[in-house]
């Protein structure tokens, strides 16, 4: 991917951490915030990581925006925020699950895409996401999301809702986000290679709950654990480094488990 | 690869959180632990996933080691234990690095080798990552591990200590877990693509002061940000849902920056 | 103190935990609120506990204001909310400061004097607590608040730097909320019993250290130690139990340390 | 209270955070630890807070045992360890339940007495602690802890189960640590004033759900909330300063309400 920004190009254009915003580059066409405007056409050419005066003499930076920015950008701009899998989950969600370079992937629900455009760029054009998503609505802009962001070439979008089977086999992980990951249980455990990983993202208690019992009931699931991620940012500065003072208590449960093969000596 | 546990594979022998193993399978041999034996011989062959029963009755999970298994058996094995890179800091290391397929990473110090897995797992026969190790042990003995692991063809190791320079240039990102982080950061500005990722993992709030430091003082980077990142585990039970009682309080800070580049309109 | 509602008490009109307000009750007046009205003549006779309907039908709770409730509404109410030490820390400072009933205690600086409060109620009638406040504005601030919620007479405010000196001596905890508390550690030597217990409470961990020196260099201090404490509120419904969403990363630090005695056998 | 160690007198004898004993001062005996052995009769007469050198030429701090130092020194020979309610939550508790000089607190179980010590040294000469527990072992005990640190006339122990009623009226607050505290939240009602403090201690979340059902159930309780308390600590070096490496990730949630009275205008 080219380092020099082109027009048509998505950018950050980053004043700080609260204030920053993913932009279309458009010919002819300027950027506009209350620290000033910027002419999108002194953009034009320019390398990713240039910083640029706003006409009203502010410094921004301007980036090719990362996953993590565009996680964080679909979760300020989401009604309701926690729809979206913030940056600590789906670290944990590709560490935890094992995928990398290469990996096949089934994800249900696509939800806004965020997920699903983090999981793509892991596995990689060597690799392969299969996203399903029964929600005309959401699957129509998830689609919108991943042409945005991603030449999308190792995506394929299934509008169906997963609790009716999922039509992959052998593969190295199903992530799911649902209101009822338990249901997916038996699914899950049909598409997966053996020894490999189910991962859910449930935000109350009482869907870990039920899924661990929908795991543990099928009494083929063996490493069944249940993780939470705190993230806290450090403020530093030479003498007064401190926390911030406000940081996210909660979004989500994830619960791994790995499929076990039938018999035993 | 094969989903099969053949003779030389390496599998993890798993009982509890607390009690599993990564063991070479050989033929002829016998698996020992205070919870009975195991003949390797009735796992070739087998697929992974495989519950076993102990001569003794403990039925024991086989499992394909995953880079998580890897990084926490290192993590128990090691002298001290924080010398290995957690999961939970590994998986914000890509995200907050958006480090995934075909990426190119330099790091530096190799140390254990366990980070270098992770990379090299992540960016996949279509990246590269090049490790940094100075000292000798540490570079025999993770030279070691990677070739039990993993391929390794996508992996470069250096003999050299980082401090006299990167090689490589136009890279991804560069991920440092050093005493003296604050001594690379001119050597990784060199290194790096513009709006690209500079990553530093410091067990102490010291170091990262001093990181931040010469990050400020070089006017070069932008979008600098110290994360924390605490992952407590939930027991599961129907009616007895709790936290685990004890957590890991603190492995080490993780600082981000992203290269910027000279010159504005 | 009276379990009934009186002309003039103050009261704690609580709708939920953003919504509540702590105000006096006056004979013909009327509380005002975007959910309706009360008659204060409605509450005067009344126990405290009552819940009473606004004009348009709302159900408000009217309680006994708690120290929290006084502590919370004078977070939220000050211009910078970490000026206010909240109740984690608060009861924190009790128990590690080991402060009860009958402790004789120096603060400062009393600032808002919403931990004067804390620990004139846990000292209680037979207790006293000494606190320096050296700014005019505070001072006179301070004053008022603790007239409006407590009889203060276990209370002597010093209009004082504490930097100076502490008058009193043989005290059981000295408690300090200062921006170089380093500079008061030999004064808290002279003022305190053997054994007894130092207190500072210091947002920046650039603060938590050079307290540490200071502390150290004496050599005269110890079971030195520095607390962080976290809080986070669970929502708590049937079916969708989870932590709250957000939660406060940092207020500050607290360090405790025990006056030693010199020589030793 | 004397500030001078006498023969009889409990002394914590204190090395560092892990290797720190209570022990009673008796004449002409000695304290062993492998680190060396003090005659007592070295410290009888000399205050609290002395230094004493062992004869193998190890110094020790000699301290009057806080009430943290009795709760800690409680918790690690307790069988079972998060039967003992640790300082971070017994500080909520007195903060959030409103617990202070003067107050008369209902608690159930009396357990260890650990949490009996604490809100007796609280609520002072001037309050009064009633405490139920059914156990005749677990009662004879705690008898026994009491005697030892306080000199307990603030304090009245029922030797019945809490579930058969609460003798007392009018009372500030009622603190649980039992299985099953729903089946007390009808008691507490009865007992406590208006306007006053139900608080409940439950290592599991299904234990809480249960006690917010009965809370809510009855309809007259106001301002419930559930809290989980984290303490960390951080150790603090000149140029390694850092949190320590682990911490208690959970010991249990407390659950706060305050009594509603009936009708309403």
């Amino acid at each position: 991917m080219s380092n020099l920004i082109e027009n048509g190009s998505y950018v950050l254009i980053f004043l700080d951490s609260k204030r920053n915003w993913i932009r279309k580059v458009i010919e002819g066409e300027t950027f506009h915030s209350n620290k000033g405007q910027i002419q999108y056409d002194d953009l034009i050419g320019a390398p990713y990581g240039r910083v640029v005066k706003s006409h009203s003499g502010i410094l921004f930076q301007v980036h090719k925006p990362s996953l993590t920015d565009i996680q964080t950008s679909m979760g300020k701009n989401a009604r309701i925020s926690t729809n979206i899998i913030y940056p600590k989950d789906a670290g944990t969600i590709l560490i935890e699950g094992s995928i990398g370079a290469g990996s096949e992937v089934v994800e249900a629900g696509t939800g806004s895409g965020a997920l699903t455009l983090v999981l793509a760029n892991s596995v990689g054009s060597i690799g392969k996401v299969y996203t399903y998503e029964n929600r005309d609505d959401m699957y129509q802009a998830a689609k919108k999301t991943l042409e945005k962001y991603t030449s999308a070439e190792n995506i394929t979008m299934h509008k169906k809702d997963i609790l009716e089977g999922i039509e992959e086999k052998d593969v190295d992980a199903v992530v799911l986000d649902l209101a009822t990951p338990w249901e997916v249980v038996e699914h899950a455990f049909v598409a997966l290679k053996p020894s490999h990983h189910f991962v859910s993202y449930s935000p109350t208690i009482n869907q870990v709950i039920r899924t661990h019992e929908a795991l543990q009931m099928q009494g083929q699931w063996g490493m069944i654990k249940t993780l939470e991620v705190l993230q806290r940012e450090i403020r530093v500065k030479p003498n007064a480094t401190r926390p911030k003072t406000w940081m996210v208590a909660h979004t989500g449960y994830l619960t791994f488990a790995r499929k076990l093969c039938e018999g035993y000596s």
